[in-house]
């Protein structure tokens, strides 16, 4: 049997990067609704992630958004989160929102529209200079409505030059990370609809080009599981965008819609070395917080990623691997689930306030203030979503 | 065999409600493109619906949505309709814009947030009235995103104390049709997910509630001509809501992802009496063109429905009978497969002459400088969207 | 905070019938694998049965399956199992393996199979007053492969006039349940494919009629919980067949695939009432152990109930009605998260001991040899399984 | 636009290969139905399978199954072929029909099962120099039920060095095409389940591997197309596996239960080169008539993959690039469906005539009376079947 002291000390480099603008306002194409507090602006994104650190000691990170998160000077934002205990993290592109991306951006048919894309794109590299970030995260709304409408191999081929230019530009310890999408906002194809095509591109683009798995992006029934176990066998899971979902990509909570998924997922992490000290996985989330508290929800979408670890850390790999090596179906099948169904939050309480955290960051938050003071600070202005 | 000369008087009946808001914009989460001459008001939106049915004589409704369309003299609207070749149909409710709407209306937990609900419902009859609909079309967005986030059962009490209120305030030639969606936007469950939900509380109202099936609207690999079947026979199909979708609720033009299942749909419709004179069943589009022409998409959606009905109205029933009583499983398939392969397009066009409507009403519509007009006439004011 | 002790009394009562087959060999189209020690023989699987029973209290009866389970004299195979500690239960039916039902049963076109499938659940009526067995059984594979194989209509119709014949036959205090499933064996149209259509169906026949619903036999993504609740709400929720899956009908262990599910199905149930003293429901398995041992795999599939029955029963329902109503979607949703997160096995251990139960039933059973005896014994004859 | 005249030629080297297997007995896991006439050994199953090359002249090959068509002198075998116009095909092995492949085969934790399913495949090879078959196709039935079960990373590397051993045995000209399947037999993972898996193995094992695209093995809702064109631009796609699904791998006649899917598969493949004279791509079906004539079911499967492939070429190519680059979305749709639309069924069998082909070969054969013969010839023995 695994205890939690054996796995205490693996828990303390967990770290999880939060999406700026999973404090800002987001929703469906029926309704955004605001709510009290929510940031305006770059800053106001990274104090209430920096929140989330301070509580928790997972978050030391946020990746940021441009042109979400453009402002004139790069370094001072920065600074600004350096002061509040975090730094900057993935940079993150967008090419979905520009009228000229109406029929695609990379893999547009039009070389003014790709020249455009791989500006913008050489613009976030410059931008990742200033940051000091690590990893170009390449997400693509790409992709057609109609059968027709686009050719679907040309596109690969555009796009393939297009990754190759973007990729050529990357400084000697930056990274480029491609997400897949099995649909949305493109509702006949995509172009990199599954981790195959993000694949088939990285490996052609050379070391630096990884892929990033988004968890909420797969056809229905997918052993996301077995996904990861693959690229980290052929060392290119590069990041994980975390969330869930019931249906489609709904973004929800990670570990929220089937907690079960993400300690299966966490195990192949651990199994296969994601989570080692010099593994090249990083660890994200990319969720919408559409009706609920953001800053809570942040609060508990890394706590449900630390807890789903420490179960996965305790699964007993000598006991498994002996019984698997028995064909003993049900006896593995126990081990396995004798980690999940531990209850590992007392422990990890206790060991939070042995690190001075708060042992239920969740309440320690709540009593603080900070949610009152920032709904009473944030009255005017224009609250910060998808749109700026 | 069955010739199309046949057929051709049953296609004379055919009447297909256009929905105003296809000819604003709509877009994803992600973005809302805008489109050149996009109507701005309620009534630019019925000039541009009407041209739909003076191309194809198979529009003679539009649906209108509220508020989106609301106007202070619904008899003027009404009147400039008429003057324009057509008339309000379907009066639709909308009850997940307002923010009291956050966590649900009709089957909101909030006593207030229901009253609200209810009223708006009451104002939407009110309306009929005047507009002479026969049809109020609910589609409820509610549900919940989290495990936990409401009481599913009490919903389901509150939503049907709501909707016997509703139903007891409609006038005597009046219907209330309830329509079901498996998600979106609620994200964990929705209050009326299946046509089993939306059939029991339509039962328990009476006869004057019927359930609306938006073809969109199924979890993956559902069956839909099944339920059009069963629905037909428990007398409880009183509209539909067309469109068409590879993933989720895509909003494409009907028949576009699978020509095939439109057909078998409509089949399922003419075996079981949907497409007789005196049928209860209203034929509705309810579609996005994100990205296309929105009056061109319009004439290829209900050219797209005409084409598969004739193909259905094809069908050699007496022969399909026979060999389905041999149990002649290929045999019966051949006789199906033999009217979707017709290519009904060459005597559908010579019969749309014959009436004195364009043998092809896309190119004559195209060829009339409606588009171009509109595009020079529409600069100013803000388009129509989802938002107004 | 409801404790382990203010739930244990209600756990007593927990009854969970084992199907007979589960015990007989399963397996795919591809291969069915043998295991040693598989029962040949009804009073052979009866006694594994029993063997589930002795263990964990937890699964008073057996279901049986006609004509895998055909006896001559049926009283003498109820004394058997009484005095094993069991009884038998459920009965049901089978109008899937006869040459005669190649195209249908209940539902077929040919007077004369119909004839032949009412006269198999009149005789399973029969065989229910000689095992006082209380509720009939009936899953159909009816359905077709190719579209226009078979009138989707008509079959309905004769599908409804079927059931009344069996209906009628039942006895005082007898039942009809009604399952539904998605699609299989049958892989165009399915004539009981969801829960609308067996609850259209048992509410035409009558107050003896329920539905059942098998966890396995929904479209992918379907949200079953509500399913419950709805048909809770209705008073048509007869019984569950519980089993679980990753894919379509898999009939794994139950809570192996997603056991957050389980967990928000039985809290439905408790919710609804399906759990009180007198509710009508009744908690069956429907399993298929191919590769992994067949008792223990039941054995473990109790278990998984029980052990998720008190995590539904230790929600906090008043913190959860008032977090609920305060619109308070991350507190409400913590609540229900509590109680799963909990982990009831050392609870459930301690009291098992108190009512002389062994603390492990899966390590109790495995010492006591009683898999080494009937391996060694049950070395001749055929092996039951689906064929006989 | 393109007429029929102009594609005519093209279809003159049309050639889709008949599994010998379609010809036998199949069923699902609940009942496998007979019908008079099966063949009972490897040659009546060539027998009939040259019944439809005779009367359509597209199904020169005929794939083989070993052990399923195991004889002791292949050579006599391929001569019988021969001397009835055919010639034998890809050789298909079978590792999961043995006791010793319970838990996997060539991914098997256990060396010994690995060594024995290696060398099924070196002997697979050997048969194909006798048979002159260029494809050793492999299917893997491998994977595992429950989460824990196997290590789903070693199993990985197991694999690729079963994959290598094999790889190294192949001649000059012969050829691995490794398939994937998205789940079944195994229902919680599979350890070839999509193309990426396969992409990556038969890429590290060098140019003579390639990947099998089986029409039936993907999520719902995948884009099958997408991956023809990714695969055939990537240089791997090796071969078809054709037919169709409604849900899982239903197995049914190709193109009948989306037509329009196979009309756009179709497309890509053409666009992407794989229908040229010199293309890699094998053309194949792998298909189950559970309950429909055989002989009628692969005629009517390899004449609607004519017919989709006429259509398929049909596509005015000129005019559909013309429209993309104009983003003319709904324009170029409409030229795409134009060619879905036409039935090219009178051309077809006018085309047919010309070659001295019946016009409708299934009339044709039906009229030929040898249904009638083989079912009053084949009346003992054990007819063939997925067991033998």
């Amino acid at each position: 049997m695994v205890q939690f002291s054996d796995i205490a000390s693996e828990l303390e480099r967990q770290a999880i990067e939060l999406p700026s603008w999973a404090f800002g306002n987001s929703g469906t194409r029926f309704r955004v609704f605001g709510t009290p507090g929510t940031p305006r602006t770059p800053e106001e994104k990274i104090a209430d992630a920096a929140q989330v650190n301070a509580y928790t000691g997972l978050a030391p990170k946020v990746a940021i958004h441009i042109p979400w998160d453009k402002v004139d000077d790069y370094a001072a934002l920065r600074s600004y989160a350096n002061d509040l205990g975090v730094d900057l993290g993935t940079v993150n592109s967008n090419t979905f929102q520009d009228e000229a991306y109406k029929f695609g951006s990379l893999s547009s048919g039009e070389a003014s529209v790709r020249r455009k894309a791989i500006d913008h794109h050489l613009e976030c590299i410059e931008i990742m200079h200033q940051t000091g970030s690590r990893d170009l995260k390449i997400w693509l709304a790409d992709g057609t409505n109609y059968p027709g409408q686009g050719d679907i191999r040309s596109r690969q081929d555009w796009l393939a030059e297009s990754l190759r230019e973007i990729y050529d530009a990357l400084g000697d310890e930056q990274r480029l990370v491609l997400e897949y999408k099995f649909f949305e906002p493109a509702f006949y194809h995509t172009d990199v609809p599954d981790w195959g095509t993000s694949y088939a591109h990285v490996t052609a683009l050379g070391p630096k080009a990884f892929t990033c798995l988004d968890t909420g992006h797969h056809a229905p029934g997918t052993n996301i599981e077995f996904i990861v176990a693959q690229l980290l066998r052929l060392g290119k899971l590069g990041s994980f965008d975390f969330n869930s979902r019931f249906y489609a990509d709904d973004d929800l909570i990670v570990g929220s819609a089937d907690p079960f998924q993400l300690f299966r997922i966490l195990y192949e992490v651990v199994r296969g070395g994601g989570y080692d000290v010099d593994s090249p996985v990083a660890f994200m989330l990319d969720q919408c917080h559409n009706i609920e508290e953001k800053i809570v929800g942040q609060l508990r979408s890394v706590l449900n990623v630390q807890e789903m670890t420490a179960r996965a850390l305790l699964v007993d790999r000598a006991a498994l691997l002996e019984a698997q090596n028995a064909n003993d179906v049900l006896g593995a099948n126990a081990i396995l689930m004798d980690a999940f169904y531990t209850d590992v939050r007392p422990d990890l309480a206790a060991w939070r306030e042995s690190r001075e955290l708060p042992a239920d960051p969740i309440a320690a938050f709540k009593a603080s203030g900070y949610q009152e003071k920032i709904v009473a600070e944030r009255a005017g202005g224009v609250q910060a979503g998808w749109g700026a």
